[in-house]
């Protein structure tokens, strides 16, 4: 069967080892924990979809990276696709609530965590198969919907131990408004929402730069840069007077003041940053839209919205909604960079190591395996018959902290030997109680 | 971009809504402990691999059966594949042994739980895209690795509250031994193992018949169902007669009797079966078999091996290794069947829901729901401030327990009335005291 051919996993995608899933898994239960607290319920869709619920959906761009499976069978042959690897979780989600309408409630709060797949050029940190942890709030227009999302991943970044987060608000009619008022045409709007997603990366002059290249005279995209830099920058009150007069804008503002004002008394308070600049790239939000960032990280750990238009699409009536999405991978890359795993997770895949004296004692190493694992305790049984040392080594290479020895001396007293690898020192307890001692000793460290 | 499509999920799949997913949850969580506790470690592999990693793994059947996907930009247009759907969680195994030779231990004990997908027929409890929940165990020959995974196996099942199940055990070899007592061919093994793996199906007679029409002469045929016939059947004793003079069957059996010997001090003793005639119909195990079966269950909760060919598929070299595969969907059906779950999982999404007593004291409503939080509740927030009748109405509908009424009287006397939607109760508590007072009555419910 064997011709040498690669081993590695396809382009853009990853293994997961034990070490590394056991840190994917920290931080999914954690994030599950805090969307349950907050009411939010499970859900879960197929990996792949119907290809027309997915093709058309993220635009022309997104229809190439699409992932399209080949019709099977006799059809084969024909390279016609009939089905598509899943792209986002709102389009499932849309097509969910279709399917569903009579039995999901009226307020409809989800979450979802699964991987998603896209068919980018592989880069560093950008992969082809990637989790979204998503949820979104259906079927009211109150601002309760933004601050409950808010306070809930302002909770789950806390949880992690970001200490430094800070969640970007703005509103799509807000930053529309300073279009307006900069003097940009509304079929400007969409060439400028494109530059300004940039700030980030380019800068205010980067923008500017970006702006008149496509075309917006410099005057028009100075003052709209004007717009955006301190002292307006962040202040309601400045960004009221700058709205004056304009409705939409003002009605914008009023939307976000409720939003502050219902977060005020959540621990998340201090951390939202109302920004006139932030655009997010998809075309799809109405109202409120915001990003988490830390300053460590070039773009964001996860963002949202409003977007009271889609999630209908497959129903035939609007429903209103907001959403946010947190990225596992990237939150992953900054814990990891920084160090803030708590380290039982990276500890040992076990407690302690049933060693094997000899072949005779096979079955009694699985009864005290047995009886330890009754105890509690995370339980390995080396396999053969090794010598001691061997064993003991092998424990030691897998960061196993106990191994235990039942040698006929010690079967015969009714105990057991307790080897402790860190410190070297041995202890012959008896057998009943073997699994308290060790999980005494492991409970008395910091 | 509605044109009214169809919303179901695409043949063979399934959505999960959020009282499904807790049900899978609960299971997984136990598979996941219980693995845990015997030292498996977690591995995740992706959805997708290179297609010829899994093109000709599964016989010119399988071939068929996986989902290929298309290349993608220009390629598209050619019809060619270059990925596939995972089909199982075995290749994908041998192929990351492969690969990180020098990081994984010597003794690898992995699990897995991952969706895989299969281009069957659809039919009543047959899908698309399933869950396999595998644990193997690779690098020793040792009888110790079947007896860890037969305990394991046998403590989920214990766990997720199966009284009634055997775990049947057989050998390949031993099965061949039978084979040639009973005068086959070494060239009618292979027939004669299909048929034989059809016996839960159509009974002893069945097979016998079945034999005869695959062109096995009537008396071998009835000599070799003799033997799975009692008391023969299940007797090491009896077995051990009959097969005496064969040598390969003999060893065999002592290894059988080694397995026996090893679990006897666990609590799956009671519940292995001996059985010559399982067969399993996978063409790759070398040595014991083993499956999980319930009387109510047509086919196996799931079933494994001693395979020590397979894994080395693309290291070049055998690697020695037993596994078994618990079947997610399988067992689900069972336990919804048998009402297995606890109360608990089918219960309420939230522990209580704060009501919005008008406008105005949204924000108030936000912060009791922080520190109904704060007390470890489980806590939604009613979006809008319709009339208090309506709210309680939807709570119950979502049989959350409690609502919190924080109206002018109690939050001028630092109260919040608790209602008790199960009782009507309704009671004025201190509001710190409120999420002690509702986690209290909670927990005093059995």
């Amino acid at each position: 069967m064997s011709d040498k051919q690669s081993t590695k996993p396809p382009a853009g995608t990853r293994d997961f080892l034990p070490d590394e899933i056991r840190r994917r898994q920290y931080v999914i239960d954690v994030i599950r924990d805090v969307y349950e607290k907050y009411g939010f319920e499970p859900l879960e869709t197929p990996a792949f979809e119907n290809i027309e619920t997915l093709l058309g959906k993220y635009g022309d761009e997104g229809n190439k990276l699409i992932f399209k499976i080949l019709k099977r069978g006799e059809h084969e042959q024909t390279g016609e696709a009939d089905l598509a690897l899943r792209y986002d979780l709102t389009v499932p989600l849309a097509r969910v609530v279709a399917q569903y309408q009579n039995e999901i409630p009226r307020f409809f709060k989800r979450y979802q965590i699964q991987p998603v797949w896209r068919a980018d050029r592989p880069a560093k940190g950008r992969f082809r198969e990637f989790f979204q942890c998503d949820i979104d709030g259906l079927g009211s227009t109150s601002p309760v919907i933004e601050a409950e999302i808010l306070s809930a991943v302002g909770e789950i970044l806390q949880r992690l131990g970001f200490q430094d987060f800070v969640i970007r608000l703005n509103h799509r009619r807000l930053l529309t408004a300073l279009l307006d008022k900069a003097g940009l045409a509304p079929g400007q709007h969409g060439e400028a929402l494109t530059a300004i997603d940039k700030l980030d990366k380019i800068g205010l002059d980067g923008v500017e730069k970006d702006l008149v290249a496509r075309g917006i005279d410099a005057g028009t995209a100075g003052r709209l840069m004007a717009s955006f830099a301190t002292p307006a920058h962040g202040s309601l009150g400045a960004l009221t007077l700058l709205l004056a007069g304009h409705e939409s804008g003002a009605a914008a503002l009023r939307e976000l003041d409720a939003i502050v004002d219902l977060v005020a008394s959540t621990p998340v308070a201090a951390k939202i940053r109302i920004d006139p600049s932030l655009a997010r790239g998809l075309s799809y939000y109405t109202g409120a839209i915001m990003e988490a960032a830390v300053p460590d990280l070039a773009g964001s750990l996860g963002g949202g919205g409003r977007y009271d238009n889609l999630v209908g699409m497959f129903l035939g009536r609007d429903v209103p909604a907001c959403g946010f999405s947190l990225g596992l991978e990237r939150i992953i890359v900054v814990m990891t960079e920084r160090n803030m795993f708590p380290a039982a997770i990276a500890g040992s895949p076990v407690d302690i190591l049933v060693t094997i004296w000899n072949d005779e004692t096979r079955a009694d190493a699985i009864a005290l395996a047995a009886e330890l694992r009754q105890g509690g305790l995370r339980v390995d049984v080396y396999p053969e018959a090794d010598k001691l040392g061997k064993q003991f080594k092998y424990a030691s290479s897998r960061n196993v902290p106990f191994v235990a020895i039942a040698g006929d001396d010690e079967r015969s007293r009714g105990e057991v030997a307790v080897k402790d690898l860190r410190s070297g020192e041995q202890t012959a307890v008896p057998r009943a109680g073997a699994a308290a001692f060790v999980a005494g000793t492991l409970n008395r460290e910091p």
